[in-house]
């Protein structure tokens, strides 16, 4: 009989909680013993709740109770999340967790430490929501080199793009109607910014290339700044604006990393990714390009793979043996201005014919782009690939005339 | 150190060997143990290779040698893979296999006797080639009542699919341009009338419903009907035909399952899958719907799955526990002739306006369907979600001025 503590009864711990009762037999049939909840760690009461009984606000009672060998926390945040999850691997209990943010900023210390107690730590919930990626990449893709892993991680600015892009709505309506939907938050910022979609990328880029990335070397871009002239010029160009998180193995031994909107073609399995799902591409030096999508956010489907750790943790997987990283030297992410790929550009002009020879000599042969809307007073067109030093230059060198250039990657997947 | 036998060194043979070969050291830390390739197994000669001294022609040396822990069956087809897969189970060795011919047949019989010697069968390049859907469905998923799993399975299908809608070139160039290009046997016959795609759908059944499905319990249709009158009304219908196999949950214990080209709406995430990739959709009850992408078939895709499960194999995955399934009764598949869908009908006509009343008659309410090229003397349609049977009974009920009329399930994915 294997014991469990579920921390937190927010969304994804009352989830958790609904979804383990629900489908206890086959999930006993699957770990090969009895299973049971026997804490859920709350600091507020639920009386009425039909597992009234299982409630502590003490986290001590649950660290020091040594039936309980498997702890799920879905608190969120670092505070008191990290704490109580040292706590439990330290005292030799196995966690799963959905914390995303708690993975982004210690999951090396907290690998380490399971390791040390040969206990597991899994966190499929934290990236992907429902969509199994940790488990694919780790012990599905082993036999490939990871090149490249691009993804659509934050499925409120994917609402948001995919509004904007279906309704010609602006981002500001476009986001009211999310937080009216209950897909943003009041405070929006962590999924606009970019923030959220980096914690997640972060967390990917570690376990494929095996040292910690951690969020502040990620250089970070949301979408507030995205408009619809950019929409419908990039729909002229057969593509989509998308916030994508992606790493890249450079030679060295060193990574690119980014979060940005960035222009991907229709053509790709990641354009077609639409509302709140989320999709990540892993390409492989043997697979090729494999992609996983599905709902990335979400009560039950983030229990879903939270209930699916707990089983592997309650099988003793082996998964502890290899599923590691090692906190990484500085030189590991290759400063983003190396980073290499076509840029998307806007201008203000006055004159097409000048404003053309002076792109042309700046930029080199770019392809224009027209829309039903653009105007005589602009200029849009896709440039070559350059490094992200070099487009930053380029727009800089723009005469005054030109107006604030915008500028939005391009992305080939 | 582990030891390892390959039995077969064509296409994906030789390219377990060069995926191993290449990611020893990766693999070796994988693994947690020193790794080797001992034999190959074929009855060719290859001189030259620089694996030359690991070449045998007799299985017996295989399978009498303590050292091989682990036999690797990539010969494809039963005969004889059955026996050599058969005898090294009942040796103790664990086996991995990309033979969907075996494991759609002998499935259920071979995870017994794994089970019983406490060694793992593993068989994730059987289905999809690189992309990972045996593991994921058994290990990610688990938390959920799996209801439905829809996958383009084939990638020879999807690629002549794919140019007859791009290139408006009927079946029989298409194919020859298959043929041509290596994605399509000489004889295609295993992948034109769906048998290939039948067996993926039966291994995928059996995983999820825990019993074993055989092929030929299974309703199976190939491609060959298609002509690109239907594509173009389907197109003006905002859809596309792919080869789908399906199985769906039904009541009373059963399963509905077939494969059969199916239309499917452009907002489907299987639309957007063309050429020889493949993908599959696997619709839980808690994740909702998650979708796998990749290439379906090839050298190294196919050598990198089959590598992988070489890894967990000598890693002793506990997956041997839950990894399994009973042999199956009768009356675990349902008659085909109860499945459910909308279908998309094709007829001649003489008369616009009485036909249209006869199929009012017929079928209720339907949605006409116009294209470019639509003549006078035809009517096409999609009707409401009916059983098979009352869809056969339908067309059949059709007077005579009809013609024999085309039908094509529309599916809901």
């Amino acid at each position: 009989m294997a014991k469990i503590a579920v921390l937190g009864y927010g969304v994804v711990g009352s989830g958790t909680v609904e979804v383990f009762y629900k489908n206890k037999e086959n999930l006993e049939k699957k770990a090969g013993e009895p299973l049971d909840i026997k804490y859920i760690l709350d600091v507020r009461d639920f009386p009425d709740s039909p597992y009234a009984d299982k409630f502590v606000k003490d986290f001590n009672v649950i660290l020091n109770d040594p039936e309980i060998s498997v702890v799920s926390e879905v608190i969120g945040g670092l505070k008191p999340a990290y704490d109580f999850v040292k706590s439990a691997l330290t005292a030799g209990k196995s966690v799963v967790t959905s914390n995303k943010e708690l993975v982004a900023a210690k999951g090396a210390e907290l690998l380490k430490i399971a390791k040390e107690k040969n206990v597991n730590f899994f966190f499929e919930a934290s990236v992907g929501g429902g969509i199994p990626i940790i488990k694919p990449i780790h012990a599905c893709l082993e036999a490939n080199e990871i090149d490249e892993i691009a993804g659509i991680l934050n499925g409120t600015t994917n609402f948001i793009l995919t509004k904007m892009i279906r309704d010609g709505i602006g981002f500001d309506e476009a986001l009211k109607t999310a937080q009216e939907l209950g897909y943003a938050e009041r405070n929006p910022t962590a999924d606009v910014e970019g923030f959220d979609a980096c914690r997640k990328i972060c967390i990917l880029a570690s376990l494929a290339f095996g040292r910690h990335v951690y969020p502040e070397s990620v250089h970070t871009e949301g979408i507030t700044k995205i408009t619809l002239d950019d929409v419908s010029y990039i729909d002229s160009y057969n593509a989509k604006i998308k916030l994508i998180g992606c790493v890249r193995r450079e030679d060295k031994g060193e990574i690119s990393i980014g979060v940005f909107p960035a222009v991907i073609k229709d053509e790709s399995q990641l354009a077609g990714v639409n509302d709140v799902f989320n999709a990540i591409l892993v390409r492989g030096d043997a697979t090729g390009d494999v992609v996983f999508y599905g709902k990335g956010a979400g009560k039950l489907p983030t229990a879903s793979a939270v209930v699916s750790d707990i089983i592997s943790a309650v099988k003793h997987s082996d998964t502890s043996r290899s599923l590691t990283w090692a906190d990484s030297e500085q030189t590991f992410v290759r400063p983003f201005e190396e980073f290499t790929c076509a840029n998307y550009i806007r201008v203000s002009i006055k004159d097409s014919e000048s404003a053309k020879a002076t792109v042309k000599e700046l930029f080199g042969d770019v392809e224009y782009l027209s829309t039903k809307g653009s105007n005589s007073g602009e200029l849009a067109f896709v440039t070559d690939v350059m490094r992200e030093k070099d487009a930053l230059d380029k727009c800089a060198g723009l005469p005054d005339g030109f107006g604030v250039p915008v500028r939005i990657r391009v992305l080939d997947y």
